[in-house]
């Protein structure tokens, strides 16, 4: 079954905003054989707002929109689907209740533009917003379905996988089974891979496909199967996957639609290691890479954030000798700063980072891109200075990657050598 | 004038990648008063694109495409062109150059796919892709633009600027102004600030309009302007302008389109503070968005990510019998860890967060959504406790924009009583 989304707003179009929405619902729908047909970005306008929905009736029988429902005057969508569907607009008592409750929540006064969110088309049937003030209003004529969505993130992805997508399921039960496997790949450019993987992939039996997904530091590739007969794609699937792993061989880093830091915190939560984080450049983004992750505290102790050189002599015990006879970003700085980490935290292991994002700082010497990045695991330590191309944002990304894999690398030997854990 | 963008890739409709490419578009086109009118994404799918760019076309006399130009099997973006443009394949020996020298550039071996990248159709102008491996194709036809460009966000958003648009600029020369003017404003909702501002809203010159625009932790208000008389469009702006000013009040961070990060360093800047942090629950966000702007190695010396009890305790001072009187979530602790960030550090001011970000972890007492965030400055500490929505990620958000926001307010008064700086 296909959807079409339809991106409401805007602050879409001016760049303000970037739509995360038409991702977490595809994300939300792939495991159980759905597909977005297309997505469409569209201003706060009548006339665009009717020509999307048209043209996403044409790609799908399911269109879901999002955004555009807020109590603020530049927010149509609810007249513009009265105009579709029908209705007038009725005070509905529970979301009157329901955006009551919110606004004491959150410590707010209600007042007429919030009430307004519970007057709602008489065509539709409204989903409860659990999370914020507008209401999920479903519509259904002639065998197609239209759902329109609030366009905050959090409430949209919640309430599309806890009440929208379950009814869709019910409306149009499926018997297409698809598998997505993920494998992410390391020290090997897309293209060598792709030569690598080019007659394998041409024998790739009908309904299997895969998918290049270039990521900063690393290579995710997916192996989409889609079929009816489940048992003969599972068959399929699994021959695929082992001839693939196979071919990938030593640039295989994990199989599963992980991150390095979703690897890195699972290999040090079966042994029992410690993590830890000293950053320069990187400036806080891998020890946030880490935290994002629920339960990451069972394993990462902490980190330090040392933009200064006063603050990596300070914190990590840099010596202010090789600071000044090496620079920086160096190998040995960025050792001392791991080695650093290690002691000043306890952990068992530790990632660092000196370099320079640019984009002022560059030296023929150094230029922008040139990072330092150090391991350090029990004593040992290892350490490496890479190039990284881009803008400052894509070097930083750059070298988060780079640590976090050089880490599960170091974690992976060391394992076998010292047992962790109190 | 108004362009409509296509970004083409199965890996945009699976949800593995977002579109951040026709974001940057529209912050790079609006200064010059041009609009996105509207953005399709599609699977890498021969129909798709077809009826993708017969639907722009519609919409826009310039369209752009973004992705569908690597050199692995699933990009079929040159072929769909050539079936609407015309032409054949021609090498280009300027791209194949190119392609050498990027490749030399990244240590990476040169092969048949890649050296495809160099084979270009014979109907359209090449543009060099400085950055990357796929040439950047301009056709047009009977009055009508089309650009394909690379997926890769850093090699469209520096090709774009320097070469895409620059030139378009000289095909349709605009004598319309726009201005965009924004405010960030914190402490209220955006349905109290709607119904502050709904009056004065009401009465704005035609050619004025203001978007409200929700972040995690506070609200971005920009007034756009767009007329044919720059000089009456400036007068009524400006009215507009402070109009608006006194009307959020007390409310007002700051004017201008910047992230609370850059309001920060700005007045840090300007009084010659140094910054510091110390983070539990936002794991390292905060430093992250600090660093991720340029030049922020002035004024941020650094911080610590203090994630266990242990690292509060060792890098921070906090106390242990706080912590277990008080516990690690306590305004109490917040406090002396800001407290200690400044003094490790020896910065100016810190901020510091220490919270329940979920999913786990949460108590009836000090349920997930709770953070402590404390700012000290010279010894003078303020904290507070704040109870968030959302999920893990949000709560994150909010509290450094929280954290952020309560240190610009605490420099303002602090800089009045102190002199900073060496």
């Amino acid at each position: 079954m296909k959807v079409s989304i339809i991106a409401i707003g805007d602050e879409l179009l001016v760049g303000q905003v970037v739509d995360t929405n038409s991702g977490t619902i595809a994300r939300t729908i792939a495991p159980a054989g759905w597909q977005v047909a297309g997505v469409q970005v569209v201003a706060d306008n009548r006339e665009d707002i009717i020509r999307a929905i048209n043209s996403a009736f044409e790609q799908a029988p399911v269109v879901l929109t999002t955004g555009g429902l807020g109590p603020t005057k530049d927010d149509i969508t609810k007249g513009v689907l009265m105009e579709i569907f029908g209705g007038k607009l009725v005070e509905n008592a529970e979301v009157l209740e329901n955006v009551r409750n919110i606004m004491n929540r959150r410590g707010l006064q209600m007042n007429a533009l919030t009430a307004a969110q519970a007057m709602v088309p008489s065509s539709c049937t409204v989903i409860q917003n659990r999370l914020g003030t507008a209401p999920l209003m479903w519509f259904e004529s002639a065998g197609k379905v239209l759902v329109a969505m609030p366009g905050v993130p959090f409430e949209t992805s919640a309430m599309f996988e806890s009440e929208v997508f379950p009814r869709l399921c019910k409306l149009y039960p499926s018997d297409i089974t698809i598998y997505h496997n993920s494998f992410i790949t390391t020290g090997i450019s897309e293209s060598a891979l792709a030569e690598r993987l080019a007659s394998w992939e041409e024998q790739l039996p009908e309904g299997l496909h895969l998918a290049y997904l270039p990521n900063a530091g690393y290579i995710r590739l997916r192996l989409d199967s889609i079929g009816h007969d489940a048992e003969a794609l599972k068959r399929a699937t699994d021959t695929a996957c082992s001839g693939l792993t196979r071919l990938i061989g030593s640039n295989l880093v994990a199989v599963g639609d992980l991150t390095p830091a979703q690897i890195l915190l699972n290999e040090a939560a079966e042994c029992g290691a410690t993590i830890a984080t000293a950053e320069s450049c990187t400036g806080g983004n891998i020890a946030a890479a880490i935290t994002a992750i629920p339960g990451s505290s069972a394993s990462m102790l902490g980190g330090i954030v040392a933009y200064s050189n006063d603050v990596k002599m300070r914190l990590l015990g840099v010596s202010a000798d090789t600071l000044a006879t090496k620079g920086a970003v160096s190998e040995e700085v960025a050792a001392q700063m791991a080695l650093g980490a290690c002691k000043a935290t306890g952990a068992d292991i530790a990632m660092a980072t000196s370099g320079i994002a640019g984009p002022g700082g560059g030296t023929p010497a150094k230029p922008v891109g040139t990072v330092c990045i150090a391991v350090a695991c029990r004593g040992k330590v290892a350490a490496t200075t890479l190039h990284f191309p881009g803008n400052r944002t894509r070097i930083v990304q750059r070298a988060v990657s780079h640590a976090l894999i050089m880490a599960i690398s170091m974690l992976r030997e060391q394992k076998n050598l010292y047992k962790f854990g109190k």
